[in-house]
């Protein structure tokens, strides 16, 4: 089942430890530098892990949250001890939409049952909905691979296809597969010549992640600063652009990692196909317009003020780059409005940025 | 005569040193975490001075390259002398065209001199450029100026002109009162409140320069990293952009530090009027199309991977910040097209990002 590999090995980005019951993830913040694993044993911790960042990515951190909610369960299986759990799980980070939806739909379902069959059944879920974010990371990776087929037509099979990605949508951000980077490993399985520029994506270097992950399974990869992705589409040195997204909006707009509205930009500029891939739980179709709706994450100033790496030695460490008397504002999200999206590729194929693209995939919601 | 202050002291960034004949520069490879000056006694050192960054911006380095020429011809004075040190100095960097065109008329008129008056001619001539650039500055200054008080004006004089600028085309890139910044320290002087947002700019961080010198300055300022400032134009954060050049063709395209095409793209997306500073002579009248005639400098892939910036100590120290495993790829420079740019400031005054526009304000480039 398990596609991505560390160190040669399948590995998912969250599993349940031996003991059969606290929650093991790889500490994403110490990535690339160091692989470690960190033992997850109750609500609190999960919440640190998902609001410092050890666990990230939409779709992860809704099941990491889930987890959290078991671990609770597990200590205190009262509602209020729930509705406790589930408000902290919930404050850990405001725009991606997924963690709110698949809490909110353990909690509602565990309020429904006795006290007696709660834990039992929170974890059951969790493993569910891991499981189930591993399915639809290979459906978009199916959908999403006709794309760099079609961009490999496209070359008359001469070369390479390229392309760019921003911050991190791969198997990090996921349980396994990942949603930007799925199409990309299948591709690759299948023996098409694939080259991913990689946007080194400041302040967190996230895009570090996506180039040791590529690392990981071998796939051609090249880190750039997020400076450059124009550049590159005007030199016609990127073929197909493939993001992920925190937060789609009913009419499509995206809410996804900083700097994804500016590659945007570049790419409707110099004609440069521009997808967005998603499992369809990070869409709100609550909202229309991702500009005016989506509340932007703040993070502390910190992350741009210090960046981590290893000395010549090989010791990790992290250091002060901007000048000492200068402070420092850090939004973490922009939005790509649905005009500059060429379509949304979704675990049920891919589909228009717009609400009538979204709803022909999805027409249980229309209203 | 000198405007801006290092420590509350007036300071030029190149200067002959008090023995009359080597000459000193602010390594700007140490900035901002150290200020060091360091003493240039050959061409060859000037030359390594400019290659490394630690003289650099189109202004200052045309300059600076004009010193190299006149400590090779203290050294030797011969015509072949001449010619060897133009031509090592020309090769430093290729894409700014101050360079050339300075060192190319400190060569031609040295050559029509006697052996004897070369040396005295040389040292006269660089400290007449420096005096000149650094009055061209003031002149962009002036002009510039006009364009932030009208902003204040459209903001009914409340709240402070937010100038949004890229990698640094301040003082440090100049010998005095830079480009960019001119207007800005000249609004600042005159008691318009005004703040800057100054994007870091990767992979040098010359942003950091900026910052620096701005807070040298007293002048209110925030960084935030490259992918920022779509956002920042998407919340109405930011009135007006500001940045510099390395070489403006005859048509009005603008290559500058990588990254200025995807703000100067933002800008257009959000009706935000975006201005490049420069003196003419990084006017490249012999071309047309940026995107298809500038040579664009690759640099060092060591640029991405490594950052520097200060320990917890203080201690200045340089990490490798990516993957051990993945490679990186280093332009220096994008364009910009004339299409996206609201307008040219130049020591003769605004005009607009055109041959025709250019020609207006230098009536003795028409053919």
């Amino acid at each position: 089942m398990g596609a991505m590999n560390v160190n040669g090995r399948p590995h998912r980005t969250i599993w349940p430890a031996t003991d059969g019951w606290s929650v093991e993830i790889i500490d994403q913040t110490r990535l690339p530098h160091e692989v470690q694993i960190l033992r997850i044993t109750t609500p609190e911790e999960m919440a640190n892990a998902i609001q410092t960042m050890q666990v990230r990515g939409a779709p992860l951190i809704g099941v990491a949250a889930c987890y959290g909610l078991a671990l609770a369960v597990r200590r205190d299986s009262s509602e209020a001890a729930i509705e406790n759990a589930t408000a902290s799980l919930c404050a850990t980070r405001p725009t991606a939409v997924n963690l709110r939806a698949r809490l909110g739909q353990l909690r509602d379902q565990l309020l429904r049952l006795p006290d007696s069959k709660r834990v039992e059944f929170a974890y059951h879920y969790c493993a569910q909905v891991a499981d189930e974010e591993v399915e639809i990371g290979r459906r978009i990776g199916e959908h999403g691979l006709a794309l760099i087929v079609k961009a490999f037509a496209a070359r008359n099979g001469q070369g390479r296809v390229n392309v760019l990605t921003h911050c991190n949508a791969g198997w990090l951000a996921t349980v396994d597969w990942g949603t930007a980077l799925a199409p990309v490993y299948l591709a690759h399985q299948i023996g098409i010549p694939v080259h991913v520029w990689v946007a080194e994506t400041r302040p967190r270097n996230q895009g570090y992640l996506t180039a040791w992950e590529l690392a990981q399974q071998e796939v051609p990869h090249t880190i750039v600063v997020d400076n450059v992705g124009g550049h590159l589409m005007q030199r016609r040195e990127v073929d197909l652009c493939i993001v992920g997204t925190d937060r789609t909006t009913g009419a499509g707009d995206v809410c996804n990692k900083i700097g994804t509205y500016l590659k945007a930009l570049a790419a409707r500029d110099n004609r440069v196909p521009f997808y967005v891939a998603l499992p369809s739980s990070s869409v709100d179709w609550s909202i229309g317009s991702g500009v005016e709706q989506i509340p932007i994450e703040r993070r502390s100033e910190s992350e741009v003020h210090e960046v981590a790496g290893r000395t010549s030695e090989g010791h990790p460490l992290s250091i002060r780059v901007t000048p000492r008397e200068s402070s420092a504002l850090n939004y973490a999200f922009d939005v790509t409005p649905a005009r500059l999206v060429s379509g949304l590729i979704t675990e049920r194929g891919i589909c228009d940025a717009s609400a009538e693209g979204l709803l022909t995939l999805y027409p249980e919601r229309r209203a």
